[in-house]
């Protein structure tokens, strides 16, 4: 949420000689993406967004992401569409940094989904699934199960300032999910990372999705339980199984759900908490004093884990296969 | 630069129902006015900065500030216009701030200013104090001259921390100013805080002004004053004769400007260079650890306040009476 590469009127101005978009009518910094510096840009032509892509984005896995959205938009699921430069280029380098120019989207972020929003987005992600299906791009998920334990090696001595006994829980997961993390399981392009931040609305209807710069190969149902926990737990940490029940039944109709994947679903959400807990629990160990950006509280995350431990199958997620 | 309350998309659709201005269609934080959290906001019907007034804005200022930029639009200076609810109130209250909506102004910034530039900006800030001429509120320099060394009080004792020897040079220019500081010269309504960032430009039109809440009345000159330190030194805080005779030569052609306030420019300018030094010099003493906002080098207007006391007069501005 933050701007952390100035870019001047005057580096602007050269920027867009690359581009066949017209010329600036206002230009702004805003407070979008976690991981990068977006700006806001009106033109004679139209508005679109300019990304400069911050350390947390390999410049060699961009082609994949731009493509990704490339495709996608093709195939009807709304996205940002990568804007190619005169000489072809979807990203090119400003100020130091690889930036792309990308078309705006609107819509607007919800902050506390309602059903309607889980249903409308159960849908919309089941139709990204099958919309990538044909996609020919692969890249690894960097945070993916095998990632785990490595990334918690870097914050491991220090867990147990955020909560005593937080070090000795998440050891005990990691152990657990090496033993019983599914590998059988439909794969293909995920966009990994679909909080609420990362999807747009028109009042109910969903508009798009934005960020797909955590998308990879792994398990299409990992992506919807990483929707669970992002969008059926409130801001108490209380879970609401019409919400995922609403979420799940609208994937179904787009892209029916095996019988296999509901049942690795508790599994899968104790996998994709466990993973926010970790990243959550690295920023807020090793976020800079004066950082631009707040780090979130991991603890949601532990109990959101604690509570997808404590579920006994699809049927306290409110499912039936 | 940035967002210090947060406003969700909840959160917004009750506030629009106090307006005629449609539904959103998007919404963004943008890091845009150092003191207010700041919303892009495009709705059916047009686009809209959504503005909440953090502790800087006192409430009782404001409709001093929104009455002038509606005095201002009236009277050809281009500038946001406040939108009126549907009870004809300027503001009212959001998340516990107070909000006003203001019209979207396009333009850009030019963090480098030419020649060209500084001509625009003499032209129409001298509109702008014609412009505001008839205008009948009255609002004091909180950060007048007669301010300057209570301001400095709060960040004497460690003055030095920054700059060995600042307190004292800050210590004797204030008790000069005291004994020569212009009382004599004409008053009106000025904005006070006229830095590149603060003005639009598409291309080298200069499209508006933004950011009036340090608007009040004072000297008219002044506000040249600080246009000259804020437009005529490079990042090198080289001083450029040719953009300030641009600058003033373009305000005399709307405003002639008197021999008298010609006199007074190198003292002006030094009162000018001496409040950003103060201001910036507490906020770079005084800023918390973690703060959104990275403060500014007070030590550039210290240079700046250091050129000004070596003129002679107007002739090293490059200016003649």
């Amino acid at each position: 949420m933050a701007v952390y590469t100035n870019v001047s009127a005057e580096d602007l101005d050269v920027f867009l000689t690359h581009y066949d978009v017209g010329s600036a009518l206002s230009f702004k910094g805003i407070a979008e993406g976690v991981e990068n510096s977006n700006f806001l840009l009106k033109t004679t032509r139209g508005s679109y967004i300019l990304t400069l892509y911050e350390k947390r984005v390999s410049e060699g896995d961009l082609p994949f992401f731009l493509a990704l959205m490339e495709h996608l938009a093709e195939h009807h699921v709304t996205c940002p569409i990568p804007i190619k430069g005169r000489d072809g280029a979807l990203h090119r380098t400003l100020n130091g940094r690889a930036a792309a120019l990308i078309s705006f989207l609107d819509g607007v972020s919800v902050q506390h989904p309602t059903i309607d929003h889980c249903r409308a987005l159960g849908g919309a992600l089941a139709e990204l699934h099958v919309g990538a299906a044909g996609f020919e791009g692969q890249r690894k998920n960097g945070l993916g199960q095998k990632d785990w334990r490595g990334l918690f090696k870097k914050s491991k001595a220090r867990a147990d300032e955020v909560s005593r006994g937080l070090g000795s829980i998440i050891e005990t997961e990691l152990t657990k999910l090496d033993t019983i993390w599914p590998s059988y399981l439909p794969t293909g392009i995920i966009h990994g990372d679909l909080f609420p931040d990362n999807v747009f609305f028109i009042g109910n209807r969903l508009s798009g999705f934005i960020d797909f710069y955590f998308a990879c190969n792994d398990m299409l149902a990992y992506d919807l339980a990483v929707c669970l926990n992002a969008w059926c737990f409130d801001d108490d940490q209380r879970f609401h199984p019409d919400q995922a029940r609403a979420m799940i039944s609208a994937y179904s109709q787009v892209r029916p759900f095996s019988e296999l994947e509901l049942d690795a679903l508790p599994l899968l959400c104790r996998g994709a908490a466990l993973r926010f807990l970790l990243t959550r629990l690295y920023d807020w160990l090793h976020h800079p004093d004066g950082a631009l950006v707040a780090p979130k509280n991991p603890l949601d995350f532990l109990k959101r884990l604690q509570f997808h431990q404590s579920v006994r199958g699809p049927a306290d997620y409110g499912l039936s296969a």
